[in-house]
C-alpha cells in the first residue's frame, strides 16, 4: 500500500492512496469477499483503513509500521501507456515480510501483486493450499532476481505481466514465444497486459484476445495493472470456475474495471463503481468485438 | 508498385516485386475483380507481370516508363513492427501522373494506396463516380501537404492509416479523439491501423476493435498494411455491402490475409494462398475473441 503523488496532462494529485495491493484489492472486493495483506507506516491516514473496511475488505492483515507509507511519485505525459518514476521511497516497505493472519490461510485465491519474488513464494507457502493463485511481477526482480522469479512463476496458476516484461524475462520480441516460455515455467495461464492495447491470454488450449476500452479521456492509468488483476482475480472467486472460458470472462471484467480506473484520478473511480456498470461495458466489449 | 530489397532478422530479398498497389491488387484479387493503376521502369521484369494477370489482374493501368522502377530498402530489426528505411529511390515514381485507363472508369470501388494526396484526387477525380472510396497516406505528407492530405480524406469513404499517423495528422496521443477529428473530415469510416496490436475500426456508428492475429514467427511485415486495405475492399467489393457490420467483417478479411503476409518474405505467401485459407483465419479470430 502507498501514498502516490501523481502528474498527468489534466491534473495532479499528493499522497493519494495507492500502491499495487490497494488497487487490486478494491477491485476484486466488487465481487467478492477480500482480506488484504500489507504494510503502511505511522503517516498512514485513517480515513483510508475506514473506507478499505466499508468496502467489505478485511484490513486484518495489515501491518502498521514504525516510520513512512511507502511513496511513489510518478509522472504521465501525453503518452499515457507510459509512466515516469520521478521518485521511490519504500520506507517501511523495504523491511515488509508479510505474514497472512490466520483467518486468511484457507481462503481459496490469492493474488500475489508486484512484490520481491521470495516473499511472494513465502506468502504462498503460508497457505493451506489455494485453488488458484497468480502474481504480478516487473522488470526490477527480472534483471535482479530471476531465478527466483521463474520459481515463483513455477508455483502459481497465473502470471499477470506486462508486454515490455514478457519480453525482458524470455528475450525475445515475440509475445506468443515469450508466452509459451512462461507457460513451460509451470503455471497453467499468462495474461500479458499490453495498456490501450489490451491483453492477451495464452494457455495449453490456445490464445485469447481481449481490446482495451477506447477511452477518450484516458486522466490517469496508475493502478490499470492491478485493478485489471483485482477484478479478474475477483471474478474468479465469484464464479468459482478456474476453466480457460471463464478466465476469458474474468479478463473481460478485469479490462472493464481497468477500464474505468484510468478515468479518473487514483481510486477516484473505483470508489463509486457498481458490478452494474462493470456489466455494462463487458457487454459493450461484446459489442466492440462482434463481426457477424 | 516496386522493387523491394528486404532485410530482416530471418533473411533477406532484393529486387523483389512490392508496393502498395502490388500487395493491394494481389490481395484484394483473392475476392474481386482488380485492375491495377501504377507505374515502372524499363527494368521491371516481364514476369511480374504476368504474375500479376495469371491472379487475374487487369495490368492495363500500368505505365512502363523509361527509367527504373521506385526501389525500396528496408530493414527490420528483432521489433518487426517498425521498419526502417535504409533507401528509397523514386526513380520513375517521381514524375508518376497516374491515367486510369477507360475500361476502369466505371469501377465502383477504388483504392487509392499511399502517394501524393494530389494524386490520389486526380484519380478519383477520373472515375465515373464509384461506390467505394479509400485512400491510405504516411507521414510524409502530413507533414509536407497536410492541407491537400485533409481535403483528399474528405473526398473520400474511408481512410486507411497507421496510429502514428493518426495522432501526427490530429495533434493527440489518442486515438478515440484522432479517429474523431478523421470522421469530421468527411469520410464514413476510418480504420487505425496498429501492427501487431491489430486494427480499429470507427464510425459515427460507433467502434470496433479487430486484435492482429498472433503470428510465432513474423518473417517479414513488408506489404501488411497494403494486403490489409486490399483484401479489406476486395471483400467489400465481392459482397457490395458497404455498411458498418460488413466492414467490420471486411477489417477481418484483411486482417487474417495480412498475418498470412507476413509469414513469409514479400509477396511469397500470398501467392499461394486461397479463400479457405483467409476464412480459416477469420474463424479463428472469431475463437480468438470470443468470450461467452
Amino acid at each position: 500500500m502507498a501514498l502516490d503523488d501523481i502528474k498527468t496532462p489534466f491534473g495532479e494529485v499528493r499522497g493519494a492512496l495507492g500502491g499495487a495491493a490497494t488497487y487490486a484489492s478494491v477491485a476484486a472486493s466488487l465481487f467478492t469477499d477480500v482480506g488484504v495483506v500489507a504494510v503502511v507506516g505511522d503517516d498512514f491516514p485513517k480515513e483510508h483503513v475506514e473506507f478499505l473496511k466499508k468496502r467489505g475488505i478485511d484490513t486484518g492483515g495489515i501491518k502498521f509500521a514504525k516510520g513512512k507509507t511507502f511513496r511513489w511519485s510518478g509522472l504521465y505525459e501525453f503518452d499515457m501507456n507510459q509512466a515516469h518514476t520521478l521518485k521511490t521511497e519504500l520506507n517501511v516497505f523495504a523491511e515488509f515480510s508479510p505474514e497472512i493472519p490466520a483467518g486468511f490461510h484457507d481462503a481459496d485465491f490469492l493474488f500475489l501483486a508486484n512484490i520481491d519474488p521470495e516473499i511472494q513464494a513465502s506468502a504462498l507457502k503460508q497457505m493451506d493450499g489455494v485453488k488458484f493463485s497468480a502474481l504480478d511481477t516487473m522488470n526490477f526482480w527480472i534483471t535482479g532476481k530471476r531465478e527466483r522469479l521463474v520459481k515463483a512463476i513455477g508455483s502459481v496458476d497465473a502470471v499477470f505481466i506486462n508486454d515490455a516484461e514478457a519480453r525482458q524475462l524470455c528475450k525475445t520480441h515475440n509475445l506468443v514465444k515469450a508466452a509459451k516460455e512462461i507457460i513451460k515455467m509451470g503455471p497453467e495461464y499468462v495474461v500479458i497486459k499490453k495498456g490501450e492495447h489490451g491483453a492477451l491470454l495464452f494457455s495449453k488450449e490456445g490464445c485469447f484476445a481481449a481490446p482495451a476500452f477506447p477511452l477518450e479521456d484516458v486522466i490517469d492509468p496508475t493502478g490499470a495493472g492491478d485493478s485489471f488483476a483485482g477484478a479478474a482475480m475477483g471474478w474468479l472467486a465469484r464464479t468459482g470456475n478456474i476453466g480457460e472460458r471463464n478466465v476469458r470472462k474474468a479478463i473481460m471484467y478485469g479490462s472493464a474495471v481497468a477500464s474505468y480506473n484510468a478515468e479518473h484520478f487514483g481510486l477516484n473511480k473505483l470508489k463509486a463503481l457498481t458490478v452494474k456498470d462493470v456489466e455494462d461495458r463487458v457487454r459493450r466489449f461484446k459489442e466492440l468485438t462482434c463481426f457477424d
